[in-house]
């Protein structure tokens, strides 16, 4: 696969990705969108990659949107179109059954916030700059809006959509958008690690599952959610995983995840 | 519009309004909720308003129902009316298109609490007194209820509403309650006025249709809600505001909004 | 009703259930389960009880599910039905006319803590050690993500699950998911009597409409609920609860509530 907008470290089980614009404070063109979900498609059905690391080059995560392609747009619907594909990118994400991280420096802007409400681990360093610019700009944040929402509950996402107000890693993770906040780029890279270090001890299969059901639980009705799980969790017990989680459990080791 | 339990002052976009029963601690009347029903459905069609504010006079918000109404109401479809009827104010002031900022102190208890549930942006002073007293007294917090708990979560909503417990605005800011909590009177002036700015700095029409993306996003599919606001961020990018803002934002200016 | 992994100590109102299996840290084996449910079918017709207080012998409240039970479990389908009929538990005891409170102390684990996420009001020691420890060990919190992802949301129930994380009370509150954190067992039974006072000053049929209401609010429409909540609270007034709250609040006097 061949990126022009990304980086791409695979590690360990561990695909590291890395937003690549740094003259554009990583600003998401089409083409970054379009890179981005190629990757994740491939990922998707990678049963080598474990987790995905998400960060920016040159110290910013993501600025947002390149107004550039907007500007280029011909047509009303070329601009919906190119609004709604950045939607579709953060539901493919969120749907990615591997465990998604974030490593946020700089800007988390617009867009670059919206990528990070779909991780399933946050952290920020504490200088990180977070915020919602578009109303200031006459414009919506329309794909982001729901996933913000979704991630930080009505109450905290409607003063921040509608003042477009700035804020920091500490106040990303007093509103729970993020999971911690770290003083600097060392911090955060022991974060990673014991982060990465947690993720890995788990069994791959469960934990796609388990997010798979995390992600159920907010729209479906409660009854037909626990009998999908206990069929998944009856699957695991007699699956591989659950037979050799229980061996190293009793044998008192670590146990050995395919994978 | 000539009100006796409300004082409005439009100032510079925004409209203040202040419940002005001291007498009863601001306690919402038939005759209040029935004003303010009107005052809402007037400035709901008024461009020139850009933001609502709404706090209490007397050093109270509103200690919530008037009990006086509810003994005078003749039937049980009367008092069924009655306490729904403040649920349909609260349905009305939570879809207002423009901002509601509201400004909390001294008693804010049963309907008082639920009028603050419904505001954008929240700020208290640190003693005022938050509550939910009813099932204290016997009686249930029937319209309130649904609103609180879309405002803070079921887990915090459950403890308050089944123990009656009060308390104040440091705790009503860490249950997310409120967004700011200041220290007197001049702090809430202050914090009201940096607020204000940052509103008035938002397009009208943009963050009246985000506003409605952030209510949608909660109940309604996600697919159809992304679809939806393309379509309306094609319009905001070729309409007024977002010509205004794109060239402010290119000329290092202020961008000017209608209204 | 004879029970073997159960103390019932029935109190002025207050069903106190004490989890008694410390040899084991309190696993809920399928007999914990079976007979849970049967106190549960019992106290929610019961006038008499105000309140279920859930605490664990020995140090611990639950260390989870019990592993002998599951190997037992002679075919697939046994093992879909032993898990299937732990998240029924925790429908049952969510839906609990009676307010439901959890004393949490040591293990906190898989199903233990699925049971402090259905509680109305819960308290833990600083030092109780919480988790989601399934899938390092192959296996899914199947019956229980969906009620840790309705209790703290979906954002910090994805982190836990998909680390297996372990945290303590401090972070437990912090996350929301306790509303009280104390430092020792002195602490807690402080915390208790102050919370049952609390609650038995509430009239009893008011405070489990308002629980029904309150649980309904989630996945209902919001109109339909609040005609329902009218409906209540028009009967609560004329009611003996709301004439005796009327004339206790008039007289300066605790109401007297029945049961």
């Amino acid at each position: 696969m061949c990126c022009q907008t990304l980086l791409l470290e695979p590690h360990n089980g561990v695909l590291h990705i890395t937003l690549n614009r740094p003259q554009s404070r990583n600003a998401m063109s089409l083409q970054m969108v379009s890179e981005l979900r190629a990757v994740l498609a491939d990922v998707a059905c990678d049963d080598q990659v474990r987790a995905l690391v998400i960060s920016g080059a040159g110290g910013h995560f993501s600025a947002g949107g390149d107004v550039k392609d907007m500007s280029g747009a011909a047509s009303h619907e070329a601009l919906r179109d190119l609004n709604r594909v950045f939607g579709t990118l953060l539901q493919e994400l969120e749907a990615l059954p591997q465990v998604v991280i974030v490593v946020l420096q700089g800007a988390v802007l617009g867009g670059g916030l919206g990528l990070a409400c779909v991780s399933d681990i946050a952290m920020a360093d504490h200088q990180a700059q977070f915020g919602l610019p578009e109303t200031s700009l006459g414009l919506l944040p329309a794909q982001i809006a729901p996933f913000v929402v979704k991630r930080i509950g009505l109450t905290q996402a409607r003063r921040l959509a509608l003042t477009a107000a700035r804020f920091d890693g500490v106040e990303a993770a007093r509103l729970g958008l993020v999971h911690f906040v770290e003083q600097d780029a060392q911090g955060l890279a022991q974060r990673l690690d014991e982060v990465l270090d947690q993720v890995l001890r788990c069994a791959p299969r469960a934990n796609a599952r388990t997010k798979a059901l995390l992600l159920e639980s907010l729209g479906q009705p409660l009854g037909p959610v626990l009998d999908q799980a206990a069929q998944w969790f009856a699957e695991a017990v007699s699956g591989e995983e659950g037979i050799e989680g229980t061996r190293a459990f009793v044998h008192k080791r670590k146990p050995r995840w395919a994978g």
